[in-house]
């Protein structure tokens, strides 16, 4: 078999058919559709496993940092998304309002009812430092109180002109930390805190590789004095940013009068948080781990990491086959992996097995199984490795044992695990271009204006920059859109000293990292 | 200390006094607060973390029983929710409507900018029957993709008058299945199949007795053939449902268009059910084992099943007693109770360690430790057990040897949810009374029109009756209503033959029971 399981390619080298790619494996790995509500997708089960799946580990994570979870209201009344100026600047073009709180049968049409119009609207939270502000403004009295760690798993909405599955989506699911401090340090100190578990979460758990830095001011959360990222290079070498974690200073506690006594009896505001990550992830995995043959998991957060499919052929040979697959998928989930048993399926639905294998390759489960009637009765297991589904154009079939492949799974998942990461991470610094250090260079590079959308592969250039801020960076941005590029974040890891800024030739501070993106 | 860690007792003979204690113990375990948000709470840490005890539980059950979780939309086409006529009738009272994307500042005010009023409004879903039923018609074409077997874990809104913290919200959180089937026999197994899966949660894992049996035709869910429900006695003999399974015959199908070929080729409409279950039950666990002391967690939800309090004064020997309380917890989470390692905290906050006793007290965590000096010396370990706090008046304490204590905690937390469980089923069976078999019988009972909520504790009646439908069970509710009295359910264990009905003197045809209620 040398056709591949999906019929666009995503290398052929230009971005439109990049996305066409996306779209056909979300499609075809049965992970999500568009939804008639403009804008919002559904999750199917094995989309929403994924994300089930990254909910523990990075939940496990969130409370072995000292937070705990909480839930606050879905609504916030427009007078607090008004308190903080450059937040409610930030979020009013893409929210979504409640008005009403009832319907009426107005001739024969169904309408709100005018006599059941709010006094002040809701606004269906984008975010949620103002009604969390709220509570800590109630809670929070003396130094005893602090920090407040808290962490909330939630949907918000966000109005989205142009939706992409996953990636930009009005409704989209996430966790947000929203934690209080005594200090600037401890405060930064829990800014930075988070990032490293969302960098340790990205690389470890989901194989992606990223680089953490410092957004530019521009880029900065409304509100925020700081904004932190990891940036994840995808297969079209455009960057994701796949989490962020700010540094509030006191902004939302002077707009909502979050104080505290300290020490000397004197009353001072809190340094507040907030850090999240989303449904995003999700787009995130398979545009750096899928191939031409659909979705390849990571096994940590693949749903099933072994699927076996029984093939039926109604005949009474069945009967034994499926003893075999039940008893080998008994003796999987006695394994652990990843600190957690392992998660297997005996496929059974009445279909081809050919398409049900298809469907399981296009939906990247890690090792899929075929189970004959000569596999049963050999005590032999015949499997596909959904990392190295190929050699050449063929597929590739391993056999073993039945008892040596249950003793070697755990092992064999750990391992494409490592080899899923360690090839992102060869492509990604491989694609970093650090000698590019002109205006004249980036454009010859990247291409002066013309249709992104069909222009080649390129990847990021990391570069000297004087940090500016304000107009400075204003038109510095203005520039990189005419090559509809953007500042990603200047990485935590920096040399000792930088040339000169490649925008104004000034004495440069620090690199940045210059690429297109999501 | 004889004193009670509330101060208002549930059991002074009055409901208005149980409403007082009930929110006194909201209020005093740190489960959850009112909100700026009309109707909608905060669920703070600590009664989120039973909801997450909760869901996981019954999420493993969900999923034991063949359903897999996805994620649909947070809005609802208002045409979509008019499509099921009583299904909107039901729902149209108390919806969030949402109409504008965007706001503008208008004269120096924030409001919804008119030129972003939406074409349709979009309603913010109350339950997703509508949502679903869409997805669905699109997915199923053949009787090859049924039965569709799906849950969602999810935020809903019903708008309400008069909230109370987790029974009645405007905001919720619940989880709520929704499957299609290729018949009527599919589809009722179905509803009756999740109808147990509740009725083993209530009672295995909330230790709340619960009894199963179908609503009265005037409490079925907007569209339903049929509703389910497990209903629960509170301390104050009031009744809760507490779960709902409903089996809406072809009424969604017909009206989305769910239809499948079936074996003969033709097209059919689908068969389709949903259940759901929400926080409100947070509430029925406060209402069934909370005492004067505050609230009693059944272990197998606690989010801490054992609070270490080191009792630190500042003085050398702290670091012994640290030091000891961090052995003993970490030998405590090496042990497993229901399947999962024992949750165990030490709480080191920095506040008296008396308030640090009380106030786990009035949370309820099952097994408070207090280590001072001497224990840590010793090697003893003294505690209290919250489900049998105090002899007579006074508070019990407890000792044992260190590896002793370790050894016993799993099997004490197994005594004490059946305890719990035990004491509660006592409680429903002696306050239900089956000897009220006419309708001035039953006005003598619960005492004519007067004001319920200073009316004595009574418990539930079981009685014969006809079934009727329509006009004639309007008005036996609106008799009912009189007495602030409803039906709850027909219990599905019911006798071979029953005497004739309280309401009408007609012959029988089951028992039904009747209660105040939530």
């Amino acid at each position: 078999m040398s056709q591949r399981a999906l019929s666009v390619s995503r290398m052929t080298g230009n971005r439109s058919t990049f996305a066409d790619w996306y779209q056909a494996v979300v499609r075809e790995a049965d992970m999500a559709e568009p939804s008639p509500v403009r804008g919002a997708m559904v999750i199917k089960p094995w989309g929403y496993g994924v994300w089930e799946e990254m909910q523990r580990d990075l939940d496990r994570r969130i409370k072995e940092t000292g937070h705990q979870n909480a839930y606050f209201p879905l609504f916030i009344p427009l007078s607090f998304i008004a308190k903080e100026a450059e937040h409610v600047e930030g979020f009013a073009k893409e929210m979504a309002v409640v008005t009403h709180h009832r319907l009426k049968n107005i001739d024969g049409k169904l309408v709100p009812d005018p006599e059941a119009r709010l006094e002040e609207p809701y606004i269906v939270r984008p975010t949620s430092e103002t009604i969390i502000g709220d509570a800590f403004s109630r809670w929070i009295k003396s130094h005893r109180d602090l920090p407040v760690l808290l962490n909330q798993w939630a949907n918000v909405v966000r109005w989205e002109m142009r939706p992409r599955l996953f990636l930009r989506t009005t409704e989209f699911l996430w966790q947000e930390g929203h934690t209080a401090h005594a200090s600037e340090k401890e405060a930064v100190e829990e800014t930075m805190r988070m990032l490293e578990v969302y960098r340790a979460f990205a690389e470890d758990t989901l194989a992606m590789p990223v680089i953490s830095g410092e957004k530019p001011a521009n880029e900065r959360f409304p509100g925020a004095v700081a904004t932190y990222s990891i940036e994840a290079m995808m297969q079209d070498g455009k960057a994701l940013q796949a989490g962020t974690s700010h540094y509030l200073g006191t902004h939302f506690a002077e707009a909502q009068n979050i104080r505290f006594q300290n020490d000397a009896g004197e009353l001072a505001y809190c340094h507040t948080t907030s850090w999240g990550l989303s449904t995003r992830m999700v787009g995130g995995v398979i545009m750096t781990h899928g191939d031409d043959d659909g979705l390849r998991l990571p096994p940590a957060v693949a749903p099933r990491q072994v699927v076996i499919v029984p093939m039926l052929r109604d005949k009474p040979e069945d009967a034994q086959v499926l003893e075999f697959a039940d008893g080998l998928a008994q003796a999987l989930r006695g394994q652990r992996c990843f600190d957690e048993r392992l998660r297997v399926l005996v496929d059974t639905r009445g279909q081809k097995s050919a398409d049900k294998r298809w469907n399981w390759v296009r939906r990247g489960a890690p090792i899929i199984v075929e189970i004959g009637a000569r596999d049963a009765a050999s005590g032999t297991v015949t499997f596909m490795r959904r990392d190295v589904l190929r050699d050449g154009d063929k597929v590739k079939s391993h056999a073993l044992p039945r008892d040596e492949f249950v003793a070697k799974v755990p092992a064999m998942l750990v391992e494409m695990q490592q080899g899923l990461f360690d090839a992102a991470k060869k492509r990604t610094v491989a694609n970093i271009r650090s000698d590019i250090t002109s205006w004249d260079a980036l454009v010859e590079y990247f291409g002066a204006v013309g249709d992104d959308e069909n222009s080649e592969f390129k990847g990021w250039v990391r570069a000297p920059w004087a940090r500016p801020e304000g107009a400075e960076l204003e038109a510095i941005d203005q520039r990189l859109k005419t090559l509809k590029l953007t500042l990603r974040n200047a990485p935590a890891d920096q040399p000792k000293s930088v040339g000169p800024c490649l925008f104004t030739g000034k004495p440069g501070v620090e690199e940045v990292l210059i690429s297109r993106a999501y």
